[in-house]
């Protein structure tokens, strides 16, 4: 079998969770178009629905919130684990080290998903605890009357937030919960085919995501952003950019060969959260700009948006930091994650691939 | 391209550290055999030369003593965290969460010899202090006087170990350091090709080598040698399993298709270990008489002792605790793994595999 580096091409799992089809620029979850679940859904009933396969009744809504406000109380002890971790620790390092934390015989194979929601639920508590510790700030309690997203906000903020940026957080957090094969839902598929629990799985994923090539770019796109900082410098700087050969970040993917599905919904509440601004007609006049430029300087190649470009704007606009963008990330991806996880565990087989030995032969035979 | 399950017989990478050949019973690291280094070097030997591609000269072995000493040495924020976790998490839980805790600046990517020393000589530590916490005792610190694996066994039973119990432990230790693509192996590949660093991908290794399908039976054999008990019931214990049609432990490999050579020089370390023993007499009776009935009960499937049977006489051989087994494991599997880290980074591509989507697709077209 000849040798594909990356396994580029190479099938590794069959899936019903999601389809990623580059060429149309389709993204799908479970028979629904991503897009239409961002603007549509709350965060909420899309978790139930990619975990249960079925959107829920209002009854079983209302009792699944619940349990996920539940699920949202650190144990005092990985309190203690998170005052414990030194300081200069990033956040996803911390993240990986609080869920690997979790993994006592509660959360033991098989997968369920009660583990789902308790990890999915327990994440921003983790991530908005290590962030108040960076900025020497005490830790806010998750309030109990708030839904996941506007929790969200709440405990990074400290203020409640409005309709428009929760709209906003909720379409990027469903529209970055499942793409395929990636990195790291495949590193927690390999993983947890060993029957090794789910903590395992999870604390794999989120070791791959904070990889730069996987979930690291979105605040590059800032610094690109407010490295041009204003419309007349757009053109001048693309060009010199692009006569350079340099990259420009937010455009291009390596599945998208057409407009990227997530762009295009992002752009829909980046333009209701950031209306009027300076900062949207920027980001609105750079995309066009780099698309004409990138077509003249690349012809043919097809560079579109992607995901990260209007990320970056819909996270700026809520005014989450920077540090926060790849953590942010990983707080709606563990949703693909753990439903992969338990697909995996339902039909099993342990990832054993082979491996092609480059290396020398014994110069004699074995002695025995 | 056609899907093949568990990835099974796809090349997923190229690779100089180890060749495994099940069919004839080969097992090769670096151009050397991995069953001639495991009965004459010494574990450091071993260690420097699958990172280094080369045997130490005299001095340079003294220097990677020195230095895998110095970073046996738990680090006291490490120390409380272990303290924390709760007691009822099991050592492989607790040696992934510890790990993790390691990840600051100082083990950033790119992934480097150094680090591999470290996490190296570090995990020992780790595992007993969790033991010796299990056991309601307190850490005994390393000994700067001992070499890794005397300090092991030290650190483990609270006293200095014979020349020939250090012996057998470094042959089961060298035998087990790499063997290809198995599941933590390619895991940890997977995470590093993402540019995350070494931390990631040993958490990911770890928390697949967690997984029983992966490093947790050696302690099954003891239990069925424990239940066998006297050479008299070998053979009607043996042919009442197999009349049922349960699996023997310790016989069969999804990779060998002949004797592992990973047993046969266990055998001999064993031997020595055990001289005039009844236990030793006993797993040699049954080696023998299992070869026999499972060749009379499924002919021409030639299922030979694996590692893991010699693997649990030399455990148990050393009065190891059964939990401390796949622990055990994982300490000398870490140096293949972070030489696959290494050799990933040399050459990276990062795995971004296809699924193939078997869900339902969306009834209309999307709205926008």
């Amino acid at each position: 079998m000849e040798y594909k580096k990356g396994l580029e091409g190479v099938i590794a799992a069959e899936t019903q969770i999601g389809l990623v089809d580059g060429t149309l620029g389709h993204l799908i979850y479970r028979g629904h178009w991503a897009k239409e679940l961002a603007l549509s859904y709350s965060f909420e009933e899309v978790a139930y629905f990619i975990w249960n396969g079925e959107f829920p009744t209002e009854g079983e809504l209302v009792t699944f919130k619940e349990q996920m406000t539940s699920y949202r109380e650190l144990p005092s002890y990985i309190k203690t684990i998170l005052d414990t971790l030194p300081n200069e620790m990033d956040v996803m390092s911390t993240m990986r080290t609080a869920i690997s934390a979790l993994g006592t015989p509660a959360f033991a194979w098989p997968p369920t998903i009660d583990q789902a929601m308790h990890v999915t639920a327990l994440l921003p508590s983790i991530i908005a605890y290590k962030y108040q510790k960076n900025q020497g700030a005490t830790f806010i309690e998750p309030n109990p009357q708030l839904d996941h997203v506007a929790n969200y906000i709440y405990m990074i903020k400290g203020q409640l937030p409005s309709e428009v940026e929760i709209k906003a957080l909720t379409a990027y957090l469903i529209l970055t919960i499942e793409h395929g094969m990636n990195a790291s839902t495949f590193a927690s598929r390999v993983v947890v085919s060993t029957e090794s629990e789910m903590i395992s799985g999870v604390c794999a994923a989120i070791g791959s995501m904070k990889g730069p090539l996987h979930g690291g770019a979105p605040s590059e796109v800032i610094e690109m952003i407010d490295e041009i900082g204003t419309i007349d410098n757009i053109e001048p700087w693309i060009r010199n950019k692009l006569e350079k050969g340099e990259k420009l970040m937010g455009f291009g993917h390596r599945v998208y060969k057409t407009r990227d599905p997530r762009s295009e919904a992002l752009k829909v509440v980046s333009k209701d959260l950031a209306q009027e601004s300076d900062w949207f007609n920027l980001i609105t006049q750079m995309e066009q700009t780099a698309i004409d430029l990138l077509e003249e300087y690349k012809p043919g190649r097809k560079l579109y948006t992607n995901v990260e470009f209007f990320a970056a704007a819909v996270l700026k606009g809520l005014d989450i930091p920077k540090e926060l963008f790849t953590p942010t990330f990983t707080s709606s991806r563990i949703i693909g994650w753990t439903a992969h996880i338990l697909e995996q565990s339902q039909d099993n087989r342990i990832f054993r691939p082979q491996s092609s030995y480059t290396g020398q032969m014994p110069e004699q035979a074995a002695k025995f």
